[in-house]
């Protein structure tokens, strides 16, 4: 059994390959090479807390998993963090496990790959400008996906606190000053909003982050922080203005993403507004974009997919590299 | 997060702390102070294998868990367990993994710890001599329970393959010398069955593995190995001639329990012959044993809430003592 920590993985893993893995992920779901059982979530009341248990086998690449996530809000109070996770990767063949990784910085890889194939599948070619809403834990690699999509120059990052905004984005151009883009702290969304080709909001807001009215033609969107029917990050507006809107996920989503279903229950769109999965364009089933001005969508709410694809492509380079820690039990 | 292994598991946690460890799991169950899902179950087919997760939470202790459990017969021809496991222990409190044990040495360690819980219950105080039907990978910790239960003189060992019978006979008397019983393997089982006082089946064998004519007036029988509707170890004469049926969870046994499922659906017995759980005499809801002419069984197919209470009960003995390997992911 190989361990494998959020450092190894660092290290092994560049987000160049996560994408590659998660692109791989949606392929494989759309093939219906995958069995994703619905998640476990065990309520801890007295903690106020959840703990989800996400399995799957992924028969496309023999590999099955199961991530623990933990929802518990009063872990910051401990210094400890509030959604802790662990993947547990098992080898297919065999069913026996064969490595355990750190789950939090996994979820924090294939959510930012998420919106890294959206934006290179779906995001004009000579973008140059994206904002991102929300500075916390997502966010970078939300940042370096962006920056692995596309040949970016300006990044600018809004947080309802301008402060972390401004600290965060200061880390953020120590961090991937390789890629050469600019990575910039907004106090006012609205002035850059005109000018963006890139939108990604990752925040878990319960109303609409930007302004849908000062969107550009041909901007593209990625929706990845409301995980919930309440949440909503992406302004109703911008959805009846999308061509295009693009899922992880129909089911899931039309479960889970607050962004979607709001504007169904209003009345506003029916399911048919949803194009379909990323995968299913993938395989070739769906149009992607098709002018330079069309408004794209990208919603994802997460998928054990995702995990155990990732989680099986970083254990098999931590092998190739000789990293992470080998122990019998 | 502690990594604890087999090894370690033996050396820090003897079967007398392991009946302990159960009898309170059985205890929490009955007070209702458990959340215990479904297990989730993948099939895995290009490999003959199937995947089962088990998860539970278990709020009388504030830890929860997760058991992987794999079932794949092929392994053996690769030189691995058929039936390898791994076992994740949750922190109640912060939902934090906080250890990762060997998880088919835990299974052995419950299920053993089963029988010895219900021995210590219902067998007579003056039992002398045992029977145990199925020299397998179940078979030690059955034996091992039995000596702690109850002060035994002889017990007896019958497998469907002799040899393997006289082998791990010899070996158990090595193992467990300092209990002063003396372990010797039977190549026909009916010779001595109209003495003993305890007997246990550990095989997955679907039709009956001894001769219930045979079986004394206060027998205890434990039937531990049959987990799936077809398998049946006790004769449907014993389950006839049964004063009294504990079993660790009524609504399990009767969804998984073939000794139990099939006498009722051939219309032998209802329901109303299982006296109930074996938590609610724990708990003193329900009578014991009467008299000592009583014949008493305990059928049990294993429950989660054992994994996680024994699990959780090792992990604290393993930090008091030093033991496991502690890592930061």
């Amino acid at each position: 059994m190989l361990l494998i920590s959020a450092q190894e993985m660092r290290q092994a893993f560049p987000m160049e390959e996560v994408i590659v893995a998660v692109k791989e992920a949606y392929k494989i779901l759309a093939e219906g090479k995958s069995i994703v059982p619905l998640r476990t979530n065990i309520p801890v009341k007295k903690h106020n807390g959840q703990i989800l248990f996400m399995p799957s086998y992924v028969e496309g690449i023999d590999f099955a998993g199961i991530k623990v996530v933990s929802v518990y809000p009063k872990n910051v109070e401990k210094g400890l963090p509030s959604v802790p996770a662990t993947m547990i990767l098992v080898d297919g063949e065999t069913g026996v496990v064969n490595a355990i990784m750190d789950g939090t910085y996994l979820t924090r890889l294939r959510t930012g790959a998420a919106s890294g194939v959206a934006t290179e599948l779906f995001s004009n070619e000579d973008a140059k400008k994206a904002i991102i809403f929300g500075a916390g834990a997502q966010a970078e690699t939300q940042i370096w996906a962006l920056l692995c999509a596309r040949k970016l120059e300006e990044v600018y990052v809004f947080d309802v606190d301008f402060n972390k905004a401004k600290q965060f984005a200061e880390q953020m151009n120590q961090n991937f000053k390789n890629y050469g883009a600019t990575i910039t702290a907004v106090e006012n969304a609205d002035d850059v909003l005109p000018e963006v080709d890139i939108i990604t909001t990752v925040t878990t807001s319960k109303k609409p982050v930007f302004n849908g009215k000062l969107i550009k033609k041909g901007v593209h969107i990625n929706g990845i922080g409301a995980y919930t029917p309440e949440m909503q990050e992406i302004p109703e507006e911008a959805i009846l203005k999308a061509d295009k809107i693009y899922v992880d996920s129909k089911s899931a989503c039309l479960a889970e993403a607050g962004d979607l279903i709001v504007p169904i229950k209003k009345g506003m769109i029916t399911e048919e507004k949803i194009t379909g999965d990323i995968g299913d364009y993938i395989i070739g089933k769906l149009p992607g974009r098709e002018s330079k001005e069309e408004i794209t969508i990208f919603k994802s709410v997460g998928l054990a997919v995702q995990d155990v694809v990732t989680a099986a492509r970083i254990y098999e380079k931590a092998l190739k590299l000789g990293l992470g820690k080998s122990i019998t039990l």
